[in-house]
């Protein structure tokens, strides 16, 4: 056995082990952990953001925010399992006179799937990591959770997790390191669920392994996404110059290292903005990137896109202002006229990273054809004026490529909301009517069980008719 | 082009074009076709109980019943569509004060995957075919459906498709038949979803397709399910013989041609049931399965299960009892040891048609460590006493292996409730969180998107705060 997969199956047997009793824990027990990781971040704040920092090169106030966020969402999955609405519990009382057969007595709850994995994301080392949003819903729900770290900041994910094993019962967060230990953990008949951030075609290999398993489990990854962003005529015409600058700065926090970051912006093809697009690029300064393959890889897909007979460059200096040392990268902006996407779809793949196409439309059907050649995307964006109702009868196309519509605003920072959605069609995920983040990401680790006839002595707490928990029950 | 999978690009142009008309509808139109597909239900009752008897043997009176329940399952449809509570929708109001960024407007709901694809079922002609459980959820989710028609009764499929034809939009239920129209259909870019019903091998080759697609669609399953019964050491002292008759009929029920039927019966090894057994189920008659290739299978993996050296006979007349000519078949009812059914998990395979096996039990422990090795089923029943909490405590390990947990019942009959839940953990289902029977079926066909900041005149009718279709929104 290679010594990474032995790795795996000492975790999945301590989280199998640790199962039933996480899953029997009451709502406050199982709060109080949540809330006590919470605290666990609070407290060593400054050392781990120094830890992350030297790792990822994000940057202190980047990080400082990323951590509050995380604790935010810690807290609010304690909420969620504590109100245990989450459940679903729905009792259906017996019935004798029920048509055309009687009805005996049923209830519903989720139960949590068991231990499950997550794959943990190089560009949220704290938000999408080890204590980040996966972790806390899975938790939440009840499930043991085994981390397949990133080897971008492989310390921070030993330290977190050394620092998460204070306060959580052995077994309920482990970890693992090594591409061989994350293909043992996906295949491992222990795991329940998968949950993954990261590239199209690492997400895509993880995918097939689960859904190749003799018993296939659900497989919830967040790939690429385009996030295509539409400027309409009376937009442009009304506030064209300070979009421009919006957008530079959309495509470059976090140096574009973000799944949200506008990759295309349809313009007016009759705009005046390509210099003030060229002026704006070229006075964001480069900072470090993530760490080499990110890197590399920005500038092969940023150098590939910019090569195409059909593109135009506004501004790349892939070749000349980035040092080898640092990984610093410069951004890359790029035009072409929507005719041409739509003649070369090949244009249409996530360029991860400082890059974005400005595609240019002559008319509504110009822009509303090339809108429904787009792949699925986590979210679309409309920048219009209330009242152009003929050119914004497009943005019913929009919901049908996206998870999240956004109007008159940009796609990067998602709030962490119970309304939130960050999901939408393949690419951009494995499995549309999942989030990874907001309240409903929980329902990601749970399946229904239905009692029936069952008498209140053995029924789970939740569905008892005395309900000592005050979990909220639908009863018809 | 095979001439199959051109009538499979025919169907799913057709509903690829109705599908936004289909996705638009006022909750109380969608409910009116629901109710409109009942009514022809009802008009032609009698035409379509005959035809489906002719094509399926399984009886007029059980068909009339079928009927009626298919009929409910619309109607109830009907009501989930014109509620609107089945679109989720929940709104976060603004907060320029959340803690610790200001939070937009965000507004979710559920809409339409698009057009999806059903594998009708050969043991239900109505409940799980044409106008079943599963296109009910998927009309009332807005999606158009087509049907690949199961080759037990093509007839009857035609004669329904036709008499929906006259309340549907066109394109909103097409039908193609044959296996490579089938397997088409699930790679057919335009559909989103694939319903099935049928057998585990059958069922795993059509997801091993759909995952496999260059954009992978969810597969639900309903496949192959054991149904274990327990009875405990009281319920045996009790009321040993009345159980027995219970399970015969269980077992026997529609020629044992339902996903519930209960394929292990665990008694205490002490019984003294088995004259009882014998006799019980020599008094049962053959009638007409449901056609030659079920007939064959279920002899063949009877016949195997028979001749396995660890398995014992109670009653089998596979041999001698039955006519090539009708597909009459006798039951099967098998015994071993639960000792040597661990030994052996080649015989926890599910055997479609009126076969069990009764498993003996020394002690709780040597119950209970059969129980942990069952495979998913469909459900798990426990007939017990109150009070013998010992014997009972492993009801837990029950609801780790099944989607629906019984007392004192049997698993076959499924109410068509709220907080029904038909489904388990693999093989007995592909997707463990759904269900194919109950209101919340139709969670299988939608996905959330999020509308961010959008202005009411640009939301859709459900996320307004006008509110006019009176849809039950969450507010935070």
């Amino acid at each position: 056995m290679h010594p990474d997969t032995s790795a795996t199956a000492l975790a999945t047997n301590a989280a199998t082990a640790v199962a039933p009793r996480l899953a029997a824990l009451a709502p406050t027990e199982r709060g109080a952990l949540l809330r006590a990781l919470s605290g666990v971040l609070h407290d060593h704040t400054d050392d781990l953001v120094h830890l992350a920092d030297e790792e990822t090169h994000l940057g202190t106030e980047r990080l400082q925010g990323e951590v509050l966020r995380t604790r935010v969402q810690l807290q609010m999955f304690a909420d969620i399992a504590e109100e245990g609405a989450y459940l679903d519990v729905v009792i259906d009382h017996a019935d004798a006179k029920a048509f055309p057969v009687p009805r005996p007595d049923v209830r519903r709850m989720l139960i949590p799937l068991g231990p499950v994995a997550v794959f943990t994301a190089s560009n949220f080392p704290f938000a999408f990591s080890v204590l980040g949003g996966d972790t806390a819903s899975a938790l939440a729900a009840g499930c043991p959770v085994v981390i397949k770290a990133h080897e971008g900041h492989p310390r921070l994910t030993d330290v977190t997790v050394g620092l998460a094993a204070t306060v959580l019962p052995a077994g309920c967060l482990t970890v693992v390191h090594g591409r061989e230990a994350g293909r043992a953990l996906v295949t491992d008949p222990a795991i329940q669920a998968v949950g993954f951030t990261g590239s199209t075609t690492g997400g895509r290999a993880l995918f097939d392994l689960a859904a190749r398993r003799p018993s296939p489990i659900p497989f919830y990854g967040e790939l690429g996404s385009l996030n295509p962003v539409v400027v309409t005529p009376a937009a442009l015409a009304q506030r064209g110059a300070q979009l421009v600058k919006q957008y530079i700065a959309s495509v470059t926090r976090s140096q574009g290292q973000l799944c949200t970051k506008p990759g295309l912006l349809f313009l007016p093809s009759n705009h005046d903005l390509s210099e003030l697009l060229a002026t704006e690029i070229a006075q964001v300064n480069s900072t470090p990137m993530l760490g080499p393959w990110i890197s590399e890889a920005y500038r092969a897909t940023a150098a590939e896109l910019a090569a195409h007979p059909a593109v135009s460059t506004i501004s790349s200096t892939l070749t000349t202002s980035d040092s080898e040392h640092t990984h610093e990268d410069s951004p890359t902006l790029l035009t072409l006229p929507a005719h041409d996407l739509r003649a070369h779809p090949e244009l249409l793949r996530e360029c991860f990273g400082p890059a974005s196409i400005v595609v240019t439309y002559d008319s509504a059907e110009d822009l509303l054809a090339t809108l429904k050649e787009l792949p699925g995307s986590l979210t679309a964006t409309i920048h219009g004026r209330e009242g152009e109702d003929e050119q914004l009868s497009q943005s019913i196309w929009f919901t049908q490529r996206a998870g999240r519509f956004i109007w008159n605003d940009w796609p990067t920072g998602v709030a962490v909301t119970r309304a939130m959605h960050h999901g939408g069609p393949w690419p951009a995920t494995t499995s549309s009517p999942h989030t990874s983040v907001g309240a409903a990401a929980i329902n990601r680790w749970l399946r229904p069980v239905a009692y029936q006839g069952t008498p209140e002595a053995l029924l789970p707490t939740p569905l008892q008719s005395k309900n000592p928990w005050s979990i909220p029950q639908s009863l018809k």
